[in-house]
């Protein structure tokens, strides 16, 4: 896990978001981010972007969490609450995976547990006999 | 378009993203995203998270255009090509649009015109009878 | 819940599927349906419209159970396993619901207890100040 | 694309829905379903499954009409528009295709030309070092 968490220390996009990693286990990725003023849309409230940003950090996480690399291929997002500050959880577990295929759900809290989003992810593992770019 | 765009500009988190609004129009919008160091992952690509960004933003923009308040419910995005620098583009256009629900798609695409990620946003529309939150 | 089941039970598409109502409460819905060689694509295994369909029933069953009209406006399917034959089991549980949108998340599992879809859905309730196509 | 033809042709399911294959070639596809009372809901439009179920008919033919075996991942559908009858067709249609991955968009219509559906399939091409299911 260190070579991972190492790895993904170098991801400038999410350090700058303030995205921090809790917890990381086989399949399993816990991860917070506190929502300053630079996290917020025109409105006022947590730019999608930005809480895309953190489960999509949570869900490469996990995704890669068995040494394999895992490439996203696509996600989904649902919006379920307006979020205006406090800190934001994402716990990314496993829903399914493959020798070439994982899929990830990755639910949103906000500071009082309500859950904000719903995301879902697919990535793809390389290998040894595929470690030529798969896009 | 000038009141979306002021509206628009007070968004902090695209703007740290470095992103541009190039132009808008009713269900319409073009924006751009020159790549640094900052929007780049633990292996040295375009992360996920900053792709989505751009558009959300774009998205946000056309579904705003017509200068009703649009809230997004819900996004998918494919990631189709890796990026590791340039300027990235998106266009955002209306796929459909009724009193209540909008569908719009967004197409990414790098220096050398290649598609790299295709987004598909879905909003809501606040209007007079309905102004509380949606959510 | 008798009106509601009446209403679904004139579903001609998924009574021709073969799906069966097991449970509904409200936000929740259990479905089943038996795979017979009806359900087959080419290669011999349950067709993905096939899968979706039960899903899409479990999940419409979910989202109308409180007695307010609930118009489907998008949805996403994992496709996880490959599945030949049995009885496919579909639970749809409530992730998020407001006044006007529904979110809901549908498991698909077959006789083996394996899961082998993940399904959401996002819906639109209408109601006395929108009785209106929303569409 | 005969070799194609013929197993697509083995389909039950989207047979039994009474789907037609319009035009074939590579990344491409167009096919029809004219909409009886058996593609109907309880309130009397043409079911989500239904409308997936020619989507996802034409993705698949798109996918594999270069004759390497595509299995779908995944899909989104953003239902657009009600439909109670005539002819609706699908034009699926490559936004993307590697050598592992396929990503497709497909729009379906109604008779008089309007948009009734958006739907997206990602698809997993297997080749001869990786003939084993993927799932």
């Amino acid at each position: 896990m260190e070579k991972i968490l190492e790895l993904f220390s170098k991801d400038k996009f999410s350090k700058n978001c303030g995205i921090k990693v809790i917890e990381i286990n086989h399949g399993y990725a816990k991860c917070s981010m506190e929502i300053t003023e630079n996290h917020l849309n025109g409105i006022g409230t947590l730019m999608g972007g930005a809480a895309f940003t953190l489960a999509d950090f949570a869900f490469s996480l996990a995704a890669n969490s068995y040494g394999i690399v895992a490439v996203s291929t696509n996600a989904y997002i649902s919006f379920l609450k307006k979020c205006m500050g406090g800190i934001v959880t994402a716990v990314a577990s496993e829903i399914s995976r493959s020798h070439k295929l994982g899929v990830y759900r990755v639910v949103l809290t906000n500071n009082l547990g309500e859950q904000i989003a719903e995301f879902n992810g697919t990535c793809f593992f390389l290998d040894s006999h595929n470690t030529e770019n798969t896009h």
